[in-house]
């Protein structure tokens, strides 16, 4: 479906249910809130699916669009959901739209605006505002700015374009509070985050002159800091902050006595393959698996085939 | 003078010797280094002042444009410098351009090319070069990305503008490799500063219900970690991280026995004033002072004139 077709779909109908994915992020809250603020503002009734697993960051941002019990729906559109998996259950087959920026999106929708040279669905989103409601209003321009600068790591990341600057500067433009939301999302952590933060640099360990980088996350270390679930965004990513390696290693200890493994990577090492010796799996450049040992001997059995992954690579 | 007059001077001359400023940033140094790339494109002899307190960091990136000993200039340019107090030694009244955004700037320069609207240097400086040469080259998209994304904070700050993405959004156009660029100066770090992270994160002290957070940076916290002057860009910034603080304290400890102190403050609480208190000064949000005792004595005496300045802001 073009852009266009998808704002006339939209149009013609009323009484939307907005889906959102398992684990939901910035990008799938803050896309999904503004189509529906959007929606309302053209005299629709339109809700968000109550994802019982939105971290409390989120809430003030979207709680005003969630579903009240007893409200029914007419059409079910998904927004950044690239497979069924991702979905609540009993949504299975019902998804008359599905939006998404994932080249993987599986086709479940029996309709589906994807584009994936955008950095975030909250990309296509702007623009299927403009064509459905002829512009943003300054509180969606918010939840946009939300959906962009988090999918993108405040700009970040490789899936930055000239695109994605672009609409940025239609936010700006529109009101959006660009420098409060950036300090909420990418400045402020609760002190518990902070102390697990302050004893993973505290203990980082280098192998392999300094290419390898681990981090060794254990169940004493949780509970000193008292972090929560929602406290654990993205530890995985802290030891990739050491400049010159070329591997990073998370190992986070479960509660039954196994490890829960992240591997991060440059372009030396396919550590995908590192992960499938020990039954896991992923990317060339960030993968995972669970090894039945504690952190210390887990590390042991990594490094063998890390160490000779890169002396193969023959850039040492 | 107008960014067309500017140009038009650019162009009517050659030999240019252009000056950064004291403890260069990458605005200073980015936009310097796009300006004598553009003049050397158009056959000039153009040179960048060959600044001593250079960081590690910017080196590769500025070094072919640094005035080797022995080569002569006619006319010497300044970029970002808002004061003859944070000039190079000796160039007092020579300069014939100043470029700059700084609001404060002190008018030194023959001619002065200001803009305070602009969140950097970097983004004057892309449209001056559109003016005298046309546009830029990808090797200038990318000092300019390091200009402008800097001074911003990665595009986190209150100075960015619609006209900031804009000028992102150029800079990508014209190929400057933003994810490489923000992985090297936002989330790359040596050992030994993310170490001596970790002891401030793990030492963050909080008072008066958590509106007040302090770090204390003692000679032997920075001695364990083996931290050097270079590591330690910004770090009374860290314990602003902390969610639901009003007011932040860094306490370093100086060799002689005093102790460096940075205060900042959200909109509640003037921390000038109370650097004021201590023979210091600065900015609402932002100020500083030292103080004659160690880090655990100077914190004793900051805490009450804070305490009451929050009690006195009757919204505790």
């Amino acid at each position: 479906m073009t852009l266009t077709d998808a704002a006339g779909w939209l149009s013609d109908r009323d009484g939307f249910l907005i889906l959102t994915h398992a684990r939901p992020d910035g990008d799938t809250l803050g896309s999904a809130a503004t189509l529906c603020s959007a929606l309302r503002r053209l005299g629709k009734r339109a809700y968000l699916f109550d994802n019982p697993e939105i971290t409390p960051k989120f809430v003030p941002f979207i709680n005003e669009f969630v579903l009240p019990g007893g409200e029914s729906f007419d059409h079910a559109v998904s927004v950044d959901i690239a497979s069924p998996g991702l979905f609540p259950q009993g949504f299975e087959g019902r998804v008359e739209l599905a939006i998404d920026h994932h080249p993987s999106n599986s086709g479940f929708g029996e309709n589906t605006l994807l584009d994936a040279g955008r950095s975030s669905c909250g990309e296509i989103v702007l623009e299927l505002i403009a064509a459905l409601a002829g512009g943003i209003t300054k509180r969606e321009a918010d939840l946009l700015f939300i959906a962009v600068s988090t999918d993108t790591g405040c700009f970040q990341y490789a899936n930055v374009t000239e695109g994605t600057f672009l609409a940025a500067a239609e936010l700006a433009r529109a009101g959006a509070d660009t420098a409060g939301l950036s300090r909420l999302f990418f400045r402020t952590f609760t002190r518990a985050r902070l102390a697990l933060e302050g004893e993973i640099y505290s203990g980082l360990r280098a192998f392999h002159n300094g290419e390898i980088v681990a981090s060794v996350i254990t169940l004493d270390m949780v509970r000193r800091a008292g972090v929560t679930e929602n406290d654990m965004d993205d530890v995985a990513a802290l030891p990739g902050r050491v400049e010159g390696h070329q591997v990073s290693i998370t190992l986070r200890e479960n509660e039954n006595g196994t490890t829960r493994v992240s591997l991060r990577s440059g372009a030396r090492v396919n550590v995908s393959k590192i992960a499938a010796l020990f039954g896991g799996g992923g990317h060339a450049m960030a993968s995972g698996c669970t090894i039945k040992a504690l952190p210390d001997k887990a590390l042991d059995m990594l490094l063998p085939p890390l160490e000779a992954a890169l002396d193969a690579s023959g850039e040492a």
